[in-house]
């Protein structure tokens, strides 16, 4: 029994360790940042990636990028801070959480400006450590939260990737697989391989591997069988978004498996964080889906898988509708159905 | 539009011709093969694959390897004939279609004691090449009758490999897409890759190019999300057994398209010879389950796509209940619900 979880993004003043991610799973193997340009480029080359981790490893690369400014004058200083800001955000421009954690550190300059530079640099790696810590809270909060609901010597079924390697520590569907391991409640985990990018054979597995939680790797078209054999307890998957009637959008396939556990009156839940929930949509249906590149369905592996020519329609994400889901679990709680009432009673009562 | 379909084995006398599967589908390179050797080692290496086109090949390969027989003696030949079909059966020792196919040429033989060796020889060809015409008649026959089903405008999903690299012409569920293209109602056929041995990217891409039928290649979790936005009109695949009550099994994956197909209430048909009726099953629960190599999941082309070490569970085929199922598409015509008795009563009719 693992007793605590590897991490994908260490801190170890002053300089930043991660997995290189695009080594796994053949490799594993921990690259040294010692300055923003270095983060810039782990950013760029995916060596990071999933958005908390990106926003992470951006917090740290923004403090290695300010630590050596040589001057003491406070706008000097917040310019440069905001050069850096700029800098690292060029490195993925549509990373939400990276420009999020950028502009929050710099808006933290903004606000200081009788701090004497040396302070403001202190205050800047601590709130860098701060959202590492937080996001590390987070995913442990999802993960105990979910614990109660997983039966004894269950056999849970995921999908795609949603462990530490994508965020400060835990991840989210997988937090709620580790705590329940700990607790010795998990027997099994199906891993769905989860094509085009096979996020659940090269990640998933590697991150049960590294906690020691039995598991097997099926191809996305098998969970119908083993659930008809009453081999699945359970699934549990993360999301992308959630809008306000309990709707989630996440990676393609999510929906089959929510079509599949009802057909098979198994318990389908969602694990992510509260900040998934975007009360800006009603519904599912106003969820744009990525359509991405061909080339991701017509090879794998990077080799060509069918002929020449061939056009593919390939789909980054899918809609689950409330209906097929048997509850949300956040680091606030789990919540059940009905899920608009209940998303609603949830924010009212966090904003109080 | 094409007006006849490719065939994956030609009879030129007296060589005969295949398609090189092994080389698809970066490339279609057609063999020649003019010996049984040849033969043999065409089917051993896969260059021909599928149950009814290894039993063709095999026909004719019987032939190839009696033909320059030299003497004139009936029970030379007959112990010639027995050597040849002996070494074209190890060939693949468990391919039913070839045992069947070397046996009944064998037999001709053994009841046509008085006939002179050189009308033995010309009797085996035409009897290989009756083989092979049957078959293609057969497939032809399934397509035909499964055209009617077909609505105008169709968008059609399929799975695994039906077509005719397989068959002596046509194909199974890929004969009702040609026909039915043949009569312009297809407007697109929505491919499953179809994990893990990828034979829908593979080879019914290839084929539906070579029949110029539109169609897109999905991984095969995107099916469900296709239907829940109504993109598809009906599902056709084919099936490897159908048990007395209608239960089909086929292709891992075929199970999990049945369940979509009735959540989104999309018509979902098998077409399959009336040889694949298995009288002797009384249901889809006395079919036994092949679990095959779990490196077929946790690599692709010889490419780890797991960490080393990785467990995978790896079933070959799953079971549609025949009440997922809304006809079987046979060349004796198609067999609705409910399918006890009709499928009952088919075989009453045939056996007339």
């Amino acid at each position: 029994m693992t007793n605590d979880l590897y991490q994908s993004i260490k801190w170890e003043n002053p300089k930043l360790y991660i997995i290189d991610q695009t080594k796994l799973p053949e490799e594993e193997s921990v690259i040294e940042l010692v300055n923003a340009e270095d983060v810039w480029d782990a950013i760029r080359q995916l060596k990071v990636r999933g958005a908390p981790a990106i926003g992470i490893a951006g917090a740290y690369g923004f403090y290695l990028g300010i630590r050596e400014f040589g001057g003491s004058s406070y706008s000097d200083f917040l310019a440069e801070c905001r050069r850096v800001a700029d800098y690292l955000n060029s490195s993925r421009p549509t990373a939400v959480n990276l420009s999020w954690a950028l502009n929050a550190l710099v808006e933290k300059v903004n606000q200081n400006e009788d701090m004497p530079v040396p302070d403001l640099k202190e205050m800047l790696l601590q709130a860098a450590i701060s959202i590492h810590n937080e996001d590390r809270e987070l995913c442990k909060n999802i993960g105990l939260n979910g614990v109660d609901i997983v039966p004894d010597n269950a056999r849970i079924l995921t999908h795609c990737n949603t462990g530490g390697l994508a965020t400060g520590q835990y991840g989210t569907a997988f937090s709620v697989i580790f705590h329940a391991h700990q607790k010795g409640k998990v027997k099994q985990v199906w891993v769905d391989e989860t094509r085009p990018l096979l996020q659940g054979a090269r990640l998933t597995t590697w991150e049960l591997q590294k906690a020691s939680v039995p598991h097997s790797l099926i191809v996305d078209s098998a969970a119908g069988f083993l659930m008809s054999r009453g081999k699945v307890d359970m699934v549990i998957t993360g999301a992308d978004r959630i809008t306000k009637n309990g709707d989630t959008a996440n990676k393609i396939g999510t929906y089959t498996l929510s079509v599949l556990a009802k057909e098979h009156g198994i318990p389908f839940y969602i694990a992510a964080p509260y900040s998934t929930l975007d009360m800006n949509l009603d519904d599912g249906s106003e969820i744009e889906i990525e359509l991405r590149d061909e080339a991701e369905v017509t090879s794998f592996n990077k080799k060509l898988s069918s002929p020449k020519g061939t056009k593919a329609y390939n789909p980054a994400f899918d809609i689950t509708p409330h209906q097929n889901i048997s509850g949300i679990i956040t680091e606030k709680g789990i919540i059940y159905p009905e899920f608009e009432t209940n998303i609603h009673n949830l924010f009212s009562n966090v904003s109080d």
